[in-house]
């Protein structure tokens, strides 16, 4: 009586996964210092020393059966609390705690939301490139994601194809700006357009669509870059926040939802949530992450190395001849290869200790990732190596 | 477009809840110390200090990449190995780190287990009284919860009922032991007769029924009783454990599912439930988390006080009257309500500032539960309050 449905993604092994083991095997052979590894989305500096401090006063200070005692399901109320204070002041918004519902990273939140609002046979639609977990996000709750195709042009939305697709199965739709993997920041203009189009298409379809905002990257934007808040432009929007990125924590789980208090049921979507997590037995995050992050909600880690690594191969890849679009915040970058099937492409790069992603796997052929989240000085040894590979291979420069 | 299925369970406020929130409000009113507050759960030590001192060294010493970086969704590594060890050394067991999964406390250890073996339309068995919370750990799976009768003779198996609710449609029975809210110890016979039940059947059917043990009391398990180690009597169970009640860490929602070796899919087992997780986007529980229990495998809090607790609160029920089964392990009690409405009952205790749960919902009606994880001095108290309650009420002594 083994259940199908999940022995049968055991076979699908993720390609990042792949080239991530491929590099530290490399990295046996050769030292990994020598390995120019782009492939997994890790943070590359150290969370914020009062992220630490703060756990140790805690550990110290506080009663053990409070700091490690029951959070209450939908998580602490003074940091649901100091999370919706925080949005407010950063962002001018109206949150109070009952519209934030603490979750496992961005993760628990984007696959909570679509608990919230679909059902088998809805379809939720998202732009290419994407984030491919989203898949198991959306295909385990039994809803169909389904994917608009990308404007390579400079990766905002491409809304004729978006409007093609738009449908009255359609219950929500799900971006992710600042952009993994494009590196691209949503601007206000794309933003304000698809707002348009959810209200008039609600009205016309008689039904709600909700716009699930993936959020990140969301404090890891590059000079002179406008990010703008999605939820200002859209009442029906769930923000889906991780602290993995911005305090460099990836490995605590830990972010939450934030439902617009314009959004008609948004007290109701949050307690939803809390019922939700009982079915899985998931119920909230630990009390002391929780209770750390809540100490360092305006921080962030020295997210600077990101700009500094991206500007280095933004450079070279231009000058080598790679069709980029700059990326306006994240640690990725996202040039076309130099031939039509980038897993090609990737998989002759790797003689060059080159670790590059084909973006097959994010809806966008043709492009590979790179994750510039390493230190500086690799980045600047590897582009000894980008431009051999280029030459050797591709008879460029 | 919102899903009505979690929004309707919105309705069904807990019991336990309301009872936990009216002793509270009454605290306020007459101090909680005069609330004799049985209602729930929560352990009443504080976590040992090896704990607090691991973490602490942790944070100091560790990098926090490495301590604050991504777990492999199974688990960490080295966590799984250390816990297989440890179960192999107490329990004379062969487990691998390819058998351990790593979860959010029994919860998240138990809804996983259900997801493996599950589909809707089939149906898992389990004993009452049992904790309510399997419902929607079962329920929101598909497959359908289905209550054994209590045997309120000793709270052991009620084998006659369990064998007519037998059938084709049963992949998994769900048992607790020491058991939340009897506090009984299933003895080895009742282990063993469950076995050899489940073994038979297995074989009639044409299929694997599994045996899902919650066992987050574990250590809880008083004088001079025996606990048996289920996995030991039966070769397909899933043991799901949680640190909550022996490392008194309940709100870090940390624990594992140990699948038995012996199992034939245990390995495929595991790596499924990583593909569970990432439906629900959970992944898995916090990096520091896991490392922190690891250091602290073989300890617990302080847990004498529920011992001594419980030969208090047994020695007045009975003399008072009361019929009770003596616990075993565990801090519960779970005496028969002296009159038939067991909602009446506690209704009644509450003018005495007595907060006793009634087990409609645990599957045994006409009984109540005491959570007898507060101060001996605060239960020492509540005697009075208890004699005084019975006489007044029900004219006895």
């Amino acid at each position: 009586m083994i259940v199908q449905q999940y022995k049968e993604m055991l076979n699908g092994k993720s390609v990042i996964r792949q080239l991530s083991e491929f590099a530290t095997e490399r990295g046996k052979a050769i030292g990994y210092e020598n390995v120019f590894d782009y492939s997994l989305g890790n943070p590359s500096v150290p969370a914020p020393k009062e992220f630490t401090e703060a756990l140790i006063r805690m550990l110290q200070e506080e009663d053990p059966m409070t700091l490690h005692g029951y959070s209450p399901s939908l998580g602490i109320t003074s940091v649901r609390e100091r999370i919706a204070d925080s949005l407010n002041e950063r962002f001018g918004m109206h949150y109070k705690k009952e519209h934030i519902f603490m979750t496992s990273g961005a993760a628990g939140a984007i696959a909570h939301a679509i608990r919230c609002i679909a059902q088998p046979e809805d379809e939720i639609l998202t732009f290419a490139p994407f984030f491919p977990e989203y898949n198991p996000y959306v295909n385990l709750s039994g809803a169909k994601l389904r994917i608009v195709p990308a404007n390579t042009e400079d990766f905002q939305i491409n809304f004729e194809e978006f409007e093609n697709m738009l449908s009255d199965k359609v219950t929500a739709v799900l971006i992710n700006t600042p952009n993994n993997p494009s590196g691209i920041v949503y601007s206000v203009r794309t933003i304000e357009r698809l707002a348009d189009i959810l209200k008039k298409k609600s009205e016309e379809y008689g039904h709600d669509i909700y716009l699930i905002s993936d959020e990140p990257y969301r404090e890891i934007v590059f000079e002179g870059v406008e990010s703008p808040f999605v939820s200002k432009y859209y009442d029906n929007t769930f923000l889906c926040y991780s602290f993995s990125k911005s305090l460099s924590l990836p490995g605590e789980r830990i972010g939450y939802i934030a439902v617009n208090p314009a959004c008609k049921d948004a007290e109701t979507f949050v307690n939803m949530c809390g019922q939700i997590s009982r079915g899985i037995g998931h119920n909230c995050p630990p009390s002391m992450i929780q209770l750390g992050v809540a100490e360092v909600l305006d921080k962030t880690a020295d997210l600077s190395v990101y700009e500094r690594n991206m500007n280095l191969l933004y450079d070279e890849l231009t000058r080598l001849g790679f069709r980029c679009v700059k990326p306006g915040g994240t640690f990725y970058i996202f040039p076309k290869a130099l031939e039509e099937d980038a897993v090609l492409f990737c998989e002759k790069a790797k003689k060059y200790d080159l670790i590059l992603v084909p973006a097959d796997t994010f809806g966008c052929p043709g492009y590979f990732r790179m994750a510039y989240c390493i230190d500086t000085e690799k980045v600047e040894r590897s582009l000894e190596a980008l431009g051999r590979f280029v030459k050797t291979e591709y008879d460029i420069r």
